[in-house]
């Protein structure tokens, strides 16, 4: 067992019950503190913890990790280290915060410089993001959208089986949850006789996935096999793949989606390590077809997360429109990345790689309002007593997580998103 | 004029006959000098200027630009600048070559240690690509796939005639020029009625193209207008789509191109300014069907660049088996920098847009094996007697390209790659 996953550690710092971050979680962030410039922190209950600042004071010196590396803006170069460091580091942090251990919790003026109320963080984008990869692994997801676009028969294609199918997305616009998101304007043809026309996006949908953020992979022309894709994980974060459903309707063939989504995507601001997931482990689907060797993996390479969307009307309360789980996915993320590889495209540290939309058996837990509503002809009612086929100006759209056991919970807290109007 | 444009200067520095690096060029790179960090440099004829060193000896005092800026690994600093700043360093480099300049000129101490033959400087990556987009801007290129692929009947998409359709690419891949670029292997399925197999890339083909380097942006939400867009575009270079036509093809339905192109794409390592090339500005083709007002241009926004494809087999002189000119281009790159930002898309200083396979309306001018031997069925005859359907081990692609007038020749130098074996 990995030391800081030990279900028996206690902290000296209060987590509340039902927290997304007891001791064994110790998830990375990068936040604004007061009076500071942005640096490495982690959580634990509602406490935010100055990662830079224990580093000042000698605590991590066993890890061998230059302080400064904790003192970026990004979480990149501490990426660039490999798994053993991580799990020096999350180790080391677990260590510190045991009730046992008094280093940190006996000394007062350190306690002080280091340890923030969450409410007085403010947590910033983790990483600079490098490439950015979507997948489409959510079997649900792929059929229901071929069923709407193609009908029953054709609904998936004839790669969908035997890879997992994956396209570049944007970087630049990935953004923290609690960014406000504009909503996009672009070329659409909503009446296939007439011309497009030009205008705002009518159709704004939400994603609900998860990203995996890459250590550093291999040199270009190397590939990284499933077995080795673990340890160049780094961690998962939430992710909201905004939408546009009439802007990538218009545009997406031949080439894919390009400005539905490009607009902005959502992520969580604090990265759960993939080795605190690993007690949360799960067999992946049996395959329907057989595979290529080189996608073949061994063990359970799912992972058990519980996942929600709410959307919150202004000034209304949230409502849950979705129940999901990202352990249904047909693909793991190590094939992904074995996929991802398997040509010599080179992985860096800070890329993400997203699952796309996590789909599950029945249509409560769909992971998007265009499979939600199918396709707008099921309006979703809200707390207020409006309804929703789509989301509208105003709306926050709030995505969480968990993993749980008998022994100890897990939860990736929340990314959220409020849409603004779009521009006059 | 753009003072640093003006065809009757003359340079100090020898420009032999034909070269594409005449004191009206001043390309921006990087490279690595013997002894010395990597840094900025433009080239006049043969002969490679170290810039950094001209600011050291405060040479460029007048530009007001911190001399550390040209001393950075990249070039994306100096890209964060803006019009103004970039064309105040052109003219004052090109000021300082000026054959009746005598700052430079009568300084041996400086010459020698900012002066250097080509052969000595290793040209690398002149920028850290942030995201990178591709486009799908030739007609004929649009055309010759979709009549292959759907018949005659279906070639065009039904928006190709309305929007700039454009993707996302992977930016990690992106190569200088001179890099070996490894044969990728992949899942394909060349007998439809078997199971896809797990290979070795059998229709390794290129695409000409041209991709332009960006400066700053504007933030999210925002948008970039067609006028304003020249002021946002740095500069231009050649670049190699290379791709695996086999891979391709089972993997891009439904979401595009992944690993059939993310195994490498190389650039020429000159990225010569736009300023450079507004004398070379040419009339847009007219537009066949209206389009919406964001897209529209005023003025002459094609540029008429001369691009020419070589296939070099190991051992052997290189063929010319493409001429080919981007005036032909269907949409202008502030149409696609318009397009992209439409929606609200940031584009950041360092990301690059390529403008899709530059064929032309003769089958001498298609840019790319697939369009040349038109699937394979019409090889092309090499200098040593052999035949190509597609890009061989060992075969080295140059593509070159340059402008000219009555007066000058502007000239981007050349982006080359080999292949070599895929891994066994």
């Amino acid at each position: 067992m990995i030391q800081a996953n030990n279900p028996a550690l206690r902290s000296w710092i209060p987590v509340p019950e039902n927290s997304d971050f007891p001791i064994q979680n110790i998830p990375f962030g990068i936040a604004q503190l007061p009076d500071k410039l942005p640096n490495a922190v982690t959580i634990i209950g509602d406490t935010v913890i100055d990662i830079w600042e224990l580093a000042d004071a000698g605590l991590l010196e066993e890890t061998k990790i230059h302080q400064s590396i904790f003192g970026h803006r990004y979480l990149n170069d501490f990426l660039k280290l490999n798994k053993a460091d991580w799990r020096a580091v999350r180790n080391r942090l677990s260590n510190l915060f045991n009730e046992e251990n008094q280093e940190l919790q006996g000394n007062e003026e350190l306690r002080k410089k280091a340890l923030y109320a969450a409410s007085d963080a403010q947590m910033l984008m983790p990483i600079k993001v490098g490439d950015y990869s979507d997948f489409y692994a959510s079997k649900e997801h792929a059929t229901n959208i071929g069923t709407m676009f193609r009908g029953k028969e054709n609904a998936l294609m004839p790669n969908w089986l035997h890879l997992p199918v994956g396209y570049h997305g944007r970087a630049s616009s990935i953004v923290v949850s609690g960014t406000e998101v504009r909503r996009p304007m672009g070329q659409m043809r909503p009446d296939p006789e007439q011309p497009p026309i030009f205008g705002t996006c009518k159709l704004l949908d939400f994603e609900l996935e998860m990203g995996i953020i890459m250590g550093q992979g291999k040199p270009l022309g190397e590939r990284i096999s499933t077995t080795e894709a673990t340890d160049h994980i780094f961690g998962v974060v939430l992710f909201n793949d905004w939408s546009a459903r009439d802007i990538q309707k218009w545009e997406y063939v031949p080439l894919g989606p390009f400005l539905g989504k490009s607009f902005a995507s959502s992520i969580s601001p604090w990265i759960v390590t993939l080795d605190a997931l690993e007690p949360f482990r799960a067999p992946l689907a049996k395959r329907e077809v057989p595979i290529l060797p080189y996608l073949e993996v061994e063990g359970n390479k799912a992972i058990d997360i519980n996942l929600s969307v709410e959307i919150q009307p202004e000034g209304a309360d949230p409502t849950v429109v979705c129940r999901s789980n990202i352990k249904h996915m047909y693909w793991a993320f190590e094939q992904m990345l074995a996929h991802h590889t398997v040509n010599g495209c080179n992985i860096e540290a800070g890329d993400m790689i997203a699952s796309g939309t996590i789909s599950g058996l029945t249509p409560d837990s769909y992971g998007s309002m265009l499979e939600l509503s199918w396709r707008g002809s099921k309006p979703l009612p809200m707390s207020d007593g409006s309804e929703r086929k789509f989301i509208q100006d105003g709306d926050t759209v709030i995505m969480k997580g968990h993993c749980e056991n008998e022994d100890v919970r897990i939860g990736f807290g929340e990314v959220t998103g409020k849409i603004l109007p779009a521009h006059p």
